[in-house]
């Protein structure tokens, strides 16, 4: 799948008394970290960008396929809250997250106030997060995937840090197939296979008048279907103002497919539910990537082949 | 992952006043038959079996990955309904029901009196209709991977026919390392993907102090564990009397995972669910599957490295 190029707009003279936070706490909450020089050099690539980290003790254990034992992970994420940095980053996806839900305290991680950031399996603790305490955190960069390389991709960092600074206030990006749109609502979603496995558990926030997005990566169509169906199905989907889609990435289509593929899930989606579904968010498994906050009030348009996050705090 | 070979007893001078339905209605409501040789040789199989069967006229079609458009596919188990033979299969599985559930008429397939059967795909047509109606249908072979082949599976085939003919009292497997149970409950479950693909649903039954079975096909252990996860804190398994695992075949382990296995995911499983695990029911996607009654109540009990599932009608 491609993905439009996305554009970035601000006014520093509105914004400019905002502080920017410059710390960073690494935590492993799911996969292991299978490659440590990678650490290093996302902390390297961070600190060019005028940020401490702090890396969690336990982030690069190993127990299995996880970064350490349950007990471990979770002692991370204990340990996150409590120490001094503002931002807590995972430094990579993988699995791990769900069957530690029930075993977070939720509402030590809200009144921590730190900004937690993540993605793909961290999609768990955005929306648990959320669910649980009605917090925002974010879905965006994790330290090896994006800054663990020689030359971090420049508008994700840019969004990143304008994020971060609370500066951005519209994210535009190209959008040449979308519904029209022009609506307000909770920001939401993540990784489809992460949002699809929280329903029906009390780790899916229930949110009406949404923005819901989501990206996915070695998924077949058919499985993107299938989950967008259960979301379906559980009455998820009609309850939003719009279905925002990322990127689709690294799944591969075979001869019976027969001509099967994701364009024909979206038009099925299109067909079944009677929501805008805005395409091309610069998000997912991929290089430009947006940090986009999750349970936030946003707006979104499209005009002309372009879709707009409109990112302002005040309605 | 291996499965033990099954047994089955029962005492044909108890039943013999059990008339056998003799005609197989064939119906596609999933995946596209891509070799439709092999649905005649499942009819010659079954007609050595002594069954006549019928082929409906949309059996064959072919939408992209689908066996037909939905409509053709809805029109197939619409004609099942009103034609004359007892028994409506599954030719094969693949994928295609979920996105159907909601146009299916659950009332009209119950009041049918039809014995349907299938698997894989099919559990979402089990449980759709047990949810929507609480009548019964089979897990069990379909058409062409059971009985399209040169020599059916014999204990496939004699579990099928006496499950057919109301004559299987006790089914009863090797289980070597299932924990101590002695239950009875509504049997319910299927393939696990399509079991938590409807978790939050209106096609998830909601049953409690059920005997809940499982069955997979490449899916990585991690998934499966997401999977049960969710069925764990969608409140699902806890309500259960009996957590029963068929067979889990062709995924691929990677060095990433480090020890990680179908084992640990059952070891976890058991730690962290306090209802009883019995392992090595003979059904998933192997030669060797039992016809098993979904929505029945059924009794199991664990003795001596085997356990049993009994179909005695009346308790």
């Amino acid at each position: 799948m491609t993905h439009a190029s996305a554009q970035h707009e601000h006014d520093r003279s509105v914004h400019h008394s905002h502080s920017s936070p410059k710390g960073i706490y690494l935590i492993s909450p799911s996969g292991a970290v299978a490659d440590p020089p990678r650490v290093e050099m996302a902390r390297a690539r961070l600190a060019e960008l005028g940020f401490r980290t702090v890396l969690d003790r336990a982030a690069l254990a190993i127990h299995e396929r996880f970064a350490g034992t349950d007990t471990q992970r979770l002692a991370g994420i204990a340990r996150a809250l409590v120490q001094r940095q503002p931002i807590v980053m995972a430094t990579r996806g993988g699995y791990g997250l769900s069957r530690l839900l029930s075993r977070i305290d939720w509402n030590a991680v809200a009144d921590s106030g730190k900004i937690f950031i993540g993605q793909s399996d961290f999609t768990a603790f955005n929306l648990a997060l959320l669910a649980r305490t009605g917090a925002c955190s974010y879905a965006g960069p994790t330290a090896i995937f994006d800054f663990g390389v020689k030359k971090p991709d420049a508008l994700t960092v840019d969004l990143f840090l304008e994020t971060m600074r609370g500066e951005l206030e519209i994210l535009g990006f190209e959008s040449p197939d979308s519904d029209p749109v022009d609506a307000r609502g909770i920001l939401w979603g993540g990784n489809l296979a992460m949002v699809a496995s929280l329903v029906g558990t009390p780790y899916l926030p229930k949110i009406r008048g949404g923005i819901l997005f989501f990206e996915d990566i070695s998924e077949h169509p058919f499985r993107v279907e299938r989950m967008l169906t259960q979301l379906w199905h559980a009455g998820v989907l009609a309850r939003q103002k719009a279905i925002v889609l990322g990127s689709f990435t690294d799944y591969r289509l075979a001869a019976i497919d027969n001509g099967f593929d994701l364009s024909s899930v979206v038009r099925w989606l299109r067909q079944t539910v009677k929501v805008p579904v805005v395409t091309g968010l610069p998000y997912g498994h991929v290089k430009v990537k947006a940090t986009l906050p999750i349970g936030r009030k946003v707006g979104i348009a499209t005009e002309a082949g372009m879709a707009h996050l409109v990112f302002e705090e005040h309605f």
